[in-house]
């Protein structure tokens, strides 16, 4: 083991209100023994207590797992429409998750009817439309194809539609930011599927239908095909029946909606199908009235997960600011932090491996000198673009939608260190 | 999208019985129809059958999600000592996932008294022994430091103990192989902590113990702990209790019994301990009569999971040939399939990103011209380390330990594409 430094000194400050360099992290960011205790010299494990589950035996082996029961708060939160119990959303706990794989349990959800109980030996994939020749695929038949694996995001084309309201919604980020979710997919690729259909070059459009009560649809462009996946896998094991059980049209970058669950239809197109789905859903309205139709990837953005609404930062001290920055667009080139509202920035670290169009884990340590702070994160994407300020968003945008918002999110600490959403 | 070629002619041929170049996968590789159905001509939409989750709204939310009913039989198989019913290990299905993600509620077991029901607010980890200043941390106080996030693997060094037998078992993967998993962890840097307790420099080992009934234990040499996690999340959310809520050791490429869950208690020593489960367990037995004790690593080895026993090869043609890499020592550098027992040799590709002590997915398409075959995968790992022939693994260890088996595993195709273990 390498002896490493200490973070100490004021050498280490890189940004206004206490930020510190992102390598403090790599080389040792010890808090001087603030945190823990030290017992009493001579202090020994025998003077440890032993609790009574070190007394007698625990619990026996089950076939599929479950969490503690201590952690049963740790659960996605959800609405539904009036008169439906899963026409609706459910929010993943950001808040309360490290790293960057979403467990299935928690991954959010968007159904527009419910959740279909599908049963895979009847399940079929029809491929049709402007193609030579329709084909039609069994879970088993999809099995034999080559298989590819990554990890991607999901976020909702709606998620944190609330910061486009005038006043700061004071929410925790499980409903502010909860509709944000990673996995490991595995799948087949489109493309493969396609070609083997014999796709006509007059077609630059998809139609993706489900097999939900919804039959929800999308018209997906062409051009998303070449990183689209058939998805059977999530997280090494078949895909919920709250993702879409057994298949899921896979895009990786593009707004949730168009990763078409309980995939039971691709219709190879000249145009656009127009689904109900995207006329009155999923455009976003201007200023003007006019409507902004087809806005597809996400835009790249970040937040602080690590300290966020609902938590609180006990003392003043050293802490690590941690959060999650994305894109639809590719890798996230650099995250930085400010804990002065914007006025200074430090560098993030940026937790390996950066994967295109994955949430990235960046990180930062911070010594909180009790006073106030306004905390805010700002990720560039590889092609340089900078995640813009609320107010420039929303001089572009206008406010009368609430799709695609990704505008810097502030946290404001407060006196006893309280966190609360702010304009800054 | 790209108009791709279809994988077709003996081109691709790139060894013996029927192994196709791996970069067949990645520019196209349709099975030219013959898993999918064509339908009749004019076939539509509207004659896809229309199952009844189509014409009722579908189940509503919940906050914890699971796994469809239909895929029931997708659990870990355990068995437990004679008067226990938790002291033993459970097996992740292998031959049922894919990707490289193993999801927590699948993740392999060992315990040696069942799994505590351990709560978070009264847990306590002591570092102590040859430190400066022993130091206790409570949960809350762990929370605060600088976190780091990994993908590993954990495998116990029981894993595929079968394959030391004289004769090839007839088992599944899961039986086989299963001890097996990969997750996403993220935790706190030990070496931190360490520092913070201020460990002498006279201190060489460390003593790790688990909060469970069994008081597991563990000597962990200092080098490990260059690497080492004190973890608290597993692929996102807490570290499930099968699996050591509320904290466990990571220790990456070290056999999965060093990982000490219930992280309790880490004390600084001089030398290694020699607790009970080091020194009658976890030694492999040599011919000689003396043991090797201390062989921490697990050795670079693969499998194949698609095709494996269990699993049957349907009917003569194209398939994708999918396995698993994985080396204590590093990150894989390749991996190289044989369908004639080992007289040729064919490159696999590698899924990125490759990433070093976790799994690491291979896949190479196959034609399967419906005659014999016996597959194999041979991995090598960055340092240049080639798995080794079972035969040669034997000759230099002999058979009479069950720890620690890394040799080549071999798969019949019999005659009507069943999948057979044997020594080949």
């Amino acid at each position: 083991m390498g002896r490493k430094r200490a973070v100490a000194g004021a050498q280490d400050l890189t940004a206004g209100n206490g930020l510190l360099d992102r390598r403090a992290l790599l080389v040792g960011a010890s808090l001087g023994g603030a945190a823990a205790m030290a017992p009493r010299p001579g202090f020994g494990a025998e003077e440890l207590s032993v609790e009574r589950w070190m007394r007698e035996p625990g619990a026996p082996f089950v076939g599929y797992g479950q969490p503690s029961r201590f952690e049963a708060k740790v659960a996605r939160t959800f609405a539904s429409a009036p008169g439906t119990t899963g026409t609706g959303a459910s929010r993943t706990p950001l808040q309360r998750l490290n790293g960057t794989i979403t467990p299935n349990g928690l991954h959010f959800e968007r159904h527009h009817s419910g959740i279909p109980d599908i049963d895979p030996d009847t399940h079929r994939l029809l491929i049709h439309g402007l193609v030579k020749r329709p084909l039609i695929f069994t879970l088993e038949a999809l099995a034999r194809y080559p298989m590819e694996t990554r990890i991607a995001f999901i976020e909702c084309g709606g998620n944190t539609g609330a910061l486009y309201q005038k006043e700061p919604a004071q929410i925790d980020l499980q409903a502010s930011h909860g509709l944000l979710s990673c996995a490991e997919w595995t799948g087949v690729r489109l493309a493969l599927l396609l070609e083997e259909a014999g796709v006509a070059p007059e077609s630059q459009w998809l139609l993706a239908e489900g097999a939900d009560a919804a039959g929800m649809s999308r018209s997906v462009p062409m051009k998303a095909v070449d990183e689209a996946l058939v998805a059977l896998y999530q997280n090494g094991e078949r895909v919920r029946p709250s993702n879409g059980y057994p298949l899921r049209l896979l895009l990786p970058g593009y707004e949730g909606n168009m990763n078409v669950k309980w995939l039971r239809r691709i219709k190879a197109t000249a145009g656009p199908t127009m689904t109900k789905d995207e006329t009155s859903k999923y455009t976003i309205l201007l200023p003007s009235g006019k409507s902004l139709q087809f806005v597809f990837p996400i835009e790249t953005k970040s937040v602080i997960t690590h300290p966020s609404p609902g938590l609180t930062v006990k003392a003043a001290g050293l802490y690590e600011i941690s959060g999650l920055a994305w894109s639809g667009y590719g890798k996230i080139a650099r995250v930085e932090v400010s804990a002065d509202g914007g006025k200074s920035w430090a560098l993030a670290a940026l937790q390996d491996p950066v994967l295109p169009k994955a949430l990235t884990r960046f990180r930062i340590p911070w010594r909180w000198d009790g006073g106030p702070a306004v905390l805010q994160s700002r990720a560039t994407d590889s092609s340089g673009y900078v995640q813009p300020t609320r107010a420039a968003l929303i001089a572009e945008r206008g406010a009368k939608t609430f799709y695609h918002f990704n505008g810097i999110t502030s946290w404001a600490i407060g006196d006893h260190g309280e966190v609360r959403h702010v304009y800054a």
